[in-house]
């Protein structure tokens, strides 16, 4: 088992990393403060995981309710926070209680935020069960549900106490799910961290057989990258944390013309963070290798790399709803070198409609 | 005009007092950091002041959006907050957009936690309409919505930037409830300042006849007092804070049996005030004499003394729920004398059933 504190003052809080954490209550239970505990989780992953969590809940003298939420992002909206707000009221348990999310990055991030909003907020500890949610989700403290006019308009900066990061639950993620993920752990080796991308060019075979060993490794190395981005800008106050954003403003794009669900998120980002390095290359900042590398190894990884047939018109509608958009300019992160990302809102507007139309020589070297 | 500085480190922010501050300039536009601003207010007080206040901010060369939701507690749900989302949404305003919240306490809580929720969190400012809202929701940064199983359960802790305390737009008010906000500048009072107890028992034939003088003073001294308190346990972490609500626990109770908006909040919590002082009495701490003397300054305020014809298990029922008790313990605020409030769970089951028996009784010398 590995250990990565998160360090945000008096914020501060570890993630555990490691194989059959959900069985480990000193994982758990010392960061429980009151002596009520509700179990937030979803229909798909309530079956296979919520028991054993429940058990160590139990085990240790706590007081285990359960809110159960239909799977998927469709359902990140207020009606279903209330469940959770129900449940809550419905136990009646009080400013001490604390919220345990099991699920992916919608689960974690609705009972992160009913946590930061019931009674004015409660302690949250996270399990997520997604790759995506282990590195993305686990560190940053974004919490949130979506708005029909757009996505994670609502919410707050709430963090956990605690993250378990259990790396066996992601042996029965779907092929694709998995995938999605990868996409996530990349882009820190693409904004930040060059041996990072290095290490993942040489084990992404055994990480796509979901080496247990590797995935840690892969998992500890994305956590940290993150954990120290946020530490520097936990409030997205400056620009440091918008460089998490690589392939983002693309990607959300890509889901709003798709709606919701049709494409996944990390899906998305990964052909976002194409564009943005062919935006990167168009800007002269890149080579034309350097694109070539970022495809071959999104490619790899099983993601797409070829945006769908949405026109630069709607494309540019999309992109200019995002909330990077500080009154009214477009601003995008991209690549100044691999392993480099910057925040600009200078890309010249006819290399970002060449961009947007290059559609399926994107996905050609 | 007078300024209060509000201290809490770097979330400080001034209050200013007087007359006809609602065209001034200089108390409202040096607090706007972006140009965008969304003017929140309802159908009651829209039409009487958000003209003037749009002026001074169109004036300012800001661009200003409206939400006007309808008045009334019984509107302090999500379906309401929703309509402030959607009116930021639909101005596609960013993250450096201002919320001004332009009437009672039901709009500054809905405001305060919409800015909490947008985009993870964007400034407001407070325009408070009632003599309750000045003394009460301008300090402490609650915020937040009702719950159908609980009031005021899901929101957040959120500072303004600004709270303009305009005395002129209280000579509008009717006066069920500006009696109702003297209920809260009396608890002040109550629980830490008897030289102010003392001030308004000279007063209060001035006080009701809304003397701008007086009112300004009597808003000062209770803002100062609930700073003090708040600076002091920003978060409701100690027990500290909790002493703000002496008869807010009788108070909610009788609210909830009454039904939201049967009685208003002033007058559930100075009828909760006089029993919180009749079960201190009872319990030995202070004289009969002292529970006439806050009887006393009640009535004179025009505010009920005598609760609803409430049974001790109804009672009992509805105040298990409120926030103060922690783990299923009840505590209450009550006087450990005349002028000094503390918080107990010790108080005994038998007297606090004759405090709930007393009925009229406590209406009479």
């Amino acid at each position: 088992m590995q250990k990565l504190e998160v360090q945000l003052g008096e914020r501060s809080y570890p993630i555990f990393i490691g194989e059959s954490l959900l069985d480990r209550p000193e994982c758990l239970l010392p960061y429980i403060r009151g002596r009520q505990v509700l179990l937030v989780s979803n229909e798909t992953v309530a079956p296979l995981y919520a028991e054993r969590v429940r058990k160590v809940l139990a085990d240790g003298g706590l007081t285990v309710a359960e809110a159960i939420l239909p799977d998927g992002e469709a359902y990140k909206d207020w009606q279903h926070l209330n469940l959770i707000f129900d449940a809550l009221l419905a136990a009646r348990f009080s400013r001490k209680a604390t919220l345990v999310a099991l699920g992916g990055g919608v689960v974690g991030d609705m009972t992160g935020f009913a946590a930061a909003c019931y009674q004015r907020g409660v302690d949250f500890i996270q399990i997520p069960t997604t790759l995506l949610a282990q590195v993305d989700s686990s560190v940053g403290g974004k919490t949130g549900i979506n708005h029909p006019l757009g996505k994670n308009m609502i919410g707050a900066f709430m963090q956990p106490r605690v993250v378990l990061a259990d790396t066996t639950v992601l042996r029965s993620l779907p092929d694709r799910e998995y995938s999605a993920g990868l996409a996530e752990v990349i882009k820190y080796g693409l904004i930040r961290d060059l041996p990072f991308l290095e290490w993942l060019e040489r084990h992404m075979d055994g990480l796509m057989a979901r080496d247990p060993a590797l995935l840690a490794e892969a998992i500890l190395r994305s956590c940290r990258n993150k954990a120290e981005v946020v530490a520097a800008d936990e409030l997205e106050q400056n620009d440091l944390r918008a460089l998490l954003n690589l392939g983002h403003t693309f990607g959300h794009a890509i889901e709003t013309a798709m709606g919701y669900g049709s494409w996944l998120h990390g899906e998305a980002v990964a052909t976002g963070m194409l564009m943005a390095a062919d935006l990167s290359w168009r800007e002269n900042w890149i080579s034309h290798q350097d694109v070539a590398r970022i495809r071959t190894i999104l490619v790899r990884s099983g993601l797409p790399v070829v945006p769908p047939p949405v026109s630069p018109d709607e494309f540019l509608r999309h992109m200019a709803v995002d909330k990077k958009n500080i009154d009214g300019r477009l601003r995008l992160v991209l690549l100044r070198q691999l392993g480099r990302a910057v925040v600009t809102d200078e890309a010249d507007r006819g290399r970002l409609v060449a961009t947007l139309m290059a559609g399926e020589h994107l996905g050609q070297a």
